[in-house]
């Protein structure tokens, strides 16, 4: 009986499972597509890529569809399309890279291929391929060898990889054919033509640069130190109201620089280097010092992580302690942050902010030696002991070594500046030359324009009206011109 | 005649330096091939590697220079030649995942693409292109996006690639031949024989295994974590003597952590999934836990970067200041890189130690204490003010985080050891077990065997002769059994 009847309760689990099944399958489905649109929303640049890449394939298969080009280059055709599938890379660095090493590559490689076969040809038909076998041998494990250094790795490794490839099937396929010039000369053509068809695609149809990549990167990793650095003054002081702005998950915003960054980096600089001038980058733009930028600021995050330690710690120090330090520590991390920004906003626009930098840098110094004042008064005060403030202590030190880093980058900003022929943007109103005008009449009024203030250079918006006794230099002009993208106005 | 003067002078210069230039070539040659020489001495497998390329290469052109197999394969025998240079890759798991991925992916996409030829020939001749041109696009487009999904491109990069050209190609010549099965199989077997041949030289001739080089590099990078401590110890208080072991490189021996490792070593881990049991790994290794650890030792190694920081400040606390936590501070750090040694060798050996990595814990939390008893009792001696302090304090901060940081990455190794199997390795002399065994004699003597001492548990080596009242637990018998790796002998 008990038999039979787990029987039947099993019978019935099984027939329940049957009818749900279809529902469950249709849910699973539906969760996988909304997973992949989601992911193809994300960056619908990868969408674009995938259509490319099909559109390539459609175009080299034209050479098997079309009667007069199937006749001229006939089943050698496959190399066209072979190429289109390996060279189609996402950026267009990266496709110019591996179409011009292949290219150049085959062509070395086929000619010297010719040769080896030409010189085994001497050696009568017994020795012929023992010769080819020594040349395959030996060029193929020097090309090898020489992958393994880091400058041919880093730009030429493909090359090498094709160099080995052609040589060997050139090399050996003459063995059998006499047509060997043939077979290379269809080989290079057809491959020119699968190059060329990949590499126009990737320039004209919604290009990828990585240099424009790698350019936004490095802005936004300095970004995202400024908002953790904004987060971080929510979190530790969070009586302040004013500065509540932060939240828990923008003070670990700089993780994100630490773990992933610096591969990333050294691959888009590197793809970089083959593109052509684009948008506002020439030809020969500093590539590699954005490397020494994002070196920078990769260090500048490590001192994060020990801020992020203190705001995570338990040990909290006592509360008329902080509250001694809070204002100081307040503008420390505030005016970094901002100068932060606004180096940002210099690479974003690539434009010079050097004044509006300065300011900020130079507020946060000052506020640092109101910090090491704060320090030394309210030491004696209390009679806690230092076990207590070491958290508070660290953090302090911490936001000292992060001013200093702020500096550096700023500094290796203007010297890429220079370099990258930055746009000037004096801003007058903090400009030290202005000051030496004799001011007439000076006030501030609201902001007339409504504008993305967030990343303005002053925290409180505002027009100012400044009347001199002379002309003012020329610099006003062009800040008259940017000026739809900035709410501060000089009427003069 | 001063023009005279000039070409004699300008050709006196010319000719000098074209005696010079055989002997500039000469020294420039010489230099190069040395720098050639000092890199393949660096990693000898990296020569080991180009032979077993030239290797397979050689044996693959059999395919073309034996009579027979040139029958049977014909042209296609430089699919084999292709295959040989693109899978062969330095470890076993590189060749094993690119050889799998590309033999699986050749048969899936060879299957499918004469599906599409047979599908679209039912559609007339007029319409066969155009089915075949839609197929090709589509799934070349979608094979592409696929790739974009960081779990394909992690294992399947490849074998995507080579899905998109198998199909493309196959479809496509579909159209201009009827063999089309014929060719489908010359492929699919040929790829098949060059796999093969990688694969075989690969696993058999000098193996690099991925899976050890990861092994030993997470090893590795903890032995570069206790050089540092040390070096740290010795550089910060230089006028201790017994200390000063620490040069200024190895203090920053955690530098390299920091910047390459990661991205090495996922690769490795990646690679690693792929390699068959080898050596003291079993098959199902649990790899990703060295990611666990690696992690581990990165963060700890962030907080070395601050200790540098400390080091190299020129600020300097009174010299009164630093004598009074010296003491305290010397041994957290000796104890932490002990600690750290410990788990190297645990790692390296694959047998646990966890009875002496936790004694070298509790001591430097030990001297955690004392640290902190130095810091209350000197702090109100001093009338210093705090900002004279703050370097060292935070110091001291910074050694109790890297002690934390040594403990969880004990406490993960300690997880990783159970799942690996590590052999157990009990020190019955720091046993507690072995205490509830009646004493009877207890006694040290000077060491018999002269061994690596460094590398031991106890800073001072000797043989602890115990005599008990009963039969000690079998324990033991192991511990004889490595007593050739031990200098610590029990004598029962």
């Amino acid at each position: 009986m008990e038999m039979d009847l787990n029987a039947q309760v099993k019978k019935a689990c099984f027939l329940q499972r049957l009818k749900d099944f279809p529902s469950k399958l249709k849910d699973g489905v539906t969760k996988r597509i909304k997973h992949v649109q989601k992911f193809g929303k994300d960056d619908p640049r990868r969408i674009i890529h995938s259509i490319k890449v099909g559109l390539s394939l459609t175009l080299v298969s034209m050479l098997y569809y079309v009667r007069p080009l199937y006749n001229s280059f006939g089943v050698s055709g496959m190399w066209a399309i072979l190429t289109v599938v390996v060279v189609s890379e996402f950026t267009v660095g990266g496709t110019l890279s591996k179409g011009l090493n292949r290219a150049f590559a085959t062509l070395i490689a086929g000619a010297l291929g010719v040769g080896a076969v030409h010189l085994a040809r001497l050696c009568g038909h017994k020795g012929e391929p023992i010769v080819l076998g020594i040349l395959v041998f030996s060029l193929g494990a020097a090309a090898t060898f020489s992958r393994f250094f880091p400058r041919i790795k880093q730009r030429y490794d493909y090359g090498a990889l094709i160099f080995i490839l052609t040589f060997s099937m050139v090399a050996v396929s003459g063995y059998r054919t006499d047509e060997i010039l043939v077979i290379a000369y269809q080989r290079l053509s057809t491959i020119l033509i699968g190059g060329t068809i990949c590499i126009l695609v990737s320039i004209f149809v919604f290009p990828v640069w990585a240099g424009e990549d790698l350019h936004k990167m490095v802005a936004n990793n300095i970004i995202k130190l400024a908002n953790s650095l904004e987060g971080f003054e929510g979190e530790y002081f969070p009586s302040s109201e004013k500065t509540s702005k932060g939240t828990n998950s923008s003070v670990r915003e700089y993780k994100s620089i630490n773990l992933t960054s610096k591969s990333t980096e050294d691959t888009l600089a590197n793809l970089a280097r083959w593109e052509p001038g684009h948008g506002r980058f020439r030809l020969r733009h500093p590539w590699t010092k954005y490397l020494k930028i994002a070196g920078l600021v990769r260090q500048c995050a490590i001192h994060f992580e020990v801020l992020n330690g203190c705001v995570l710690s338990d040990a909290k120090a006592p509360q008329d302690f902080i509250s001694k330090i809070q204002e100081p520590c307040s503008i420390i991390s505030r005016e970094a942050g901002e100068a932060l920004k606004a180096i940002a906003k210099s690479i974003k626009t690539m434009s010079r902010y050097h004044v509006c930098v300065n300011t900020h840098i130079k507020n946060s110094k000052n506020a640092i030696e109101n910090l090491r004042l704060a320090l030394k008064v309210s030491f004696p005060e209390t009679d806690k002991d230092l076990l207590e403030i070491i958290p508070v202590v660290t953090m302090a030190s911490t936001l000292i070594d992060i001013v200093s880093y702020v500096e550096k980058i700023s500094e290796s900003v203007d010297e890429f500046s220079v370099l990258a022929h930055f746009k000037e943007n004096l801003d007058p109103k903090l400009s030290p030359e202005l000051g030496q005008h004799h001011l007439l009449h000076k006030g501030t009024v609201k902001p007339v324009l409504e504008g993305d203030n967030e990343e303005e250079c002053n925290n409180s918006p505002h027009v100012v009206i400044a009347v001199h006794d002379e002309q003012p230099p020329t610099v006003n002009e062009n800040n008259v011109n940017l000026g739809a993208e900035k709410t501060t106005v000089v009427v003069v």
